[in-house]
């Protein structure tokens, strides 16, 4: 097992890497003592753990009837404010009271809307992530966003609530659909462009363990992920300026999910196209080489993330779903762009139709 | 015009206490200037000062198109997660951005909610209070506790999240019903029993003052509150500790509240019978002198402020819903109780037993 520390200003907490952690009740006693404790999880990994984290949850001491659970319905489009609603009912049904923790159970939709519960909640109470999805495991349980979704733009209601501790545990990423592997990879690959040539050049050579699951890869890239995530969290961690980088690709890929109602493209898909649009109008400011384009796109196709859009989206309104999104300052839209590889920018300085441009290019 | 400030660990922000406050730009301009501004009111307070603050915000530098308001449905009943969603709704309409600025113009109703849609909104967004009711301007403005309403228990759900400042015009305070007027009152008694004797004896000899809108006397019962609640917040802002003390009276008021639905009882109504309640049980617990439960009584009534509940209201119910609020841990309701006039103290070392018989010496 792997532990790393993130160390914010208030609040400092571990991250678990490793194989068989949902079993090990000594990591997670220490936070959940003599507590009340709700583990939320959706429909789909409830089968799967829930039973295991429950026992867990009893040998670290925890009464049956401090030990409850909520099983939320699975996907995006179920992180909302009904559904958020449904956890304080359950919280306030069993009197939860300030010193209780929640368990997020599940990928990056449950772990947002549960660390989103936690902060509003009485104000605020402590939660814990077990990330069971490439995707949370290597960013979204890390780094304290919580939020839901509106109709009008993605985790626009939200807080910054950072976890008491995370426990990744590798085991439960056996389970996971191809295509939440796929789109997991996004954000690692994320991190190689914007901060790490290193880790890119090793991804470039060994994106296939990390498709077939081999383990010592698997604790390697979500470990490094961790890494080059937690450094810029540190720095930065309400966002005012330097973390904005980790938005590579967002800002496109939340104005495709978006649009099409967070039903068709997974996060990371979105990502990654959107990581590819942001190269490519790096490239188109004269700032990223051409050569570089390709190898980020060959990256993308040999961990068989989608590279283009369909044509039904249309640009102008990407470029206006873009135009709310939280990366905007000012009404202008600011974008994460690429220097080199391993080396990201934050701009709003660039011609509009140069964004039209660029999204047209990916169209087919 | 007084000026106190209070001092946080990562913010800190100004109140303006005094009349004709609501006109000067100068005031408000270093918090909007070049932003975009959502005034959030009530239809109550709307046709009386929401075109005098829109007009401030203009005179601020803001232009027409970033200058924009919200009306609410007035009343307690309303600070509930559907109305926030219509804030969030309005803010996304209009492409707010995480540089925009909410302005609460209103009672104790439209602070928490506005607080804490801006507590949410993009993560967190400022927001300014501008307090017209008494209730408001000594207590809920200052200290950034914000939330709203569940079914199940009041201000269940919410976030502390500071203003960036808090405006107090008492001119506002000439509209104000006479309920109103007596129903803020209650915290005002309040900062005395807990904190400050000579405010207190103060108090007993002008309330009457109070009670007629002297201007002085206004500004002298805002500045004390103000600095009692600053004084406290600064020692405990998250609530951890000492800062549970502002609650006298709470667990019992928001009881009641919440069992009559939130329409029969102000706040403050609730406040001034709990603290009687509090008084009362600490009577029994032998800590406070039966002389001084007699005097809290009689400057309540001096207020005109409720002293007693309808039978109907039993006190199992109330029991019950006190195993809810926010003050219990370890499922041991918690309760601040009186040592003497201006010194409070929070136990939950006490029988249950007596709980019930306080509750029942109130009932009529």
């Amino acid at each position: 097992m792997k532990t790393l520390q993130v160390k914010l200003k208030d609040h400092s907490y571990p991250i678990y890497i490793g194989n068989g952690l949902l079993s090990r009740s000594e990591l997670i006693q220490p936070f959940i003592n003599s507590k009340q404790v709700m583990i939320v999880t959706n429909e789909t990994v409830a089968p799967l753990y829930l039973q295991t984290l429950r026992n867990t949850v009893a040998a670290a001491g925890v009464e049956d009837s401090n030990n409850k659970f909520l099983v939320l319905p699975d996907g995006e489009q179920y992180k909302n404010i009904d559904v958020l609603n449904r956890v304080f009912d359950e919280l306030l049904k069993f009197n939860f009271g300030r010193q209780s923790v929640l368990i997020a159970l599940g990928g990056g939709v449950v772990g947002d809307l549960t660390g989103f519960a936690a902060a509003c909640y009485q104000r605020g109470i402590d939660f814990i992530q077990v990330p069971t999805t490439l995707l949370a495991q290597v960013d979204s349980s890390v780094g304290g966003k919580t939020g839901v979704n509106h109709a009008l733009g993605k985790n626009m209601i939200g807080a910054f609530h950072q976890p008491v501790a995370v426990i990744s545990d590798t085991d439960t990423l056996n389970t996971l659909e191809d295509r939440q592997l796929i789109a997991g990879s996004a954000e690692v690959i994320k991190y190689g462009l914007i901060n790490d040539k290193d880790f890119y050049v090793w991804l470039e050579g060994n994106i296939e363990k990390v498709m077939s699951l081999d383990k010592a890869a698997m604790v390697y890239v979500i470990e490094q992920s961790c890494l080059n995530k937690a450094n810029v969290v540190q720095r930065d961690e309400k966002e005012n300026n330097i973390r904005a980088i980790l938005n590579l690709g967002h800002t496109f890929g939340h104005a495709i999910e978006t649009i099409t109602g967070y039903t068709q493209w997974l996060h990371g898909e979105g990502v990654a196209v959107g990581m590819l649009m942001a190269a490519e109008m790096s490239r188109k400011l004269g700032w990223f080489a051409a050569s570089d384009v390709e190898r980020v796109k060959k990256l993308l196709q040999k961990a068989k993330l989608p590279i283009t859009i369909s044509n039904a989206i249309s640009s102008e309104k990407i470029v206006e779903v873009m135009g709310v999104d939280k990366k905007v300052q000012d009404n202008k839209i600011r974008l994460v762009l690429l220097k080199s590889i391993g080396s990201a920018t934050i701009t709003s300085d660039f011609d509009l139709k140069l964004l039209y441009e660029t999204i047209e290019a990916f169209q087919e």
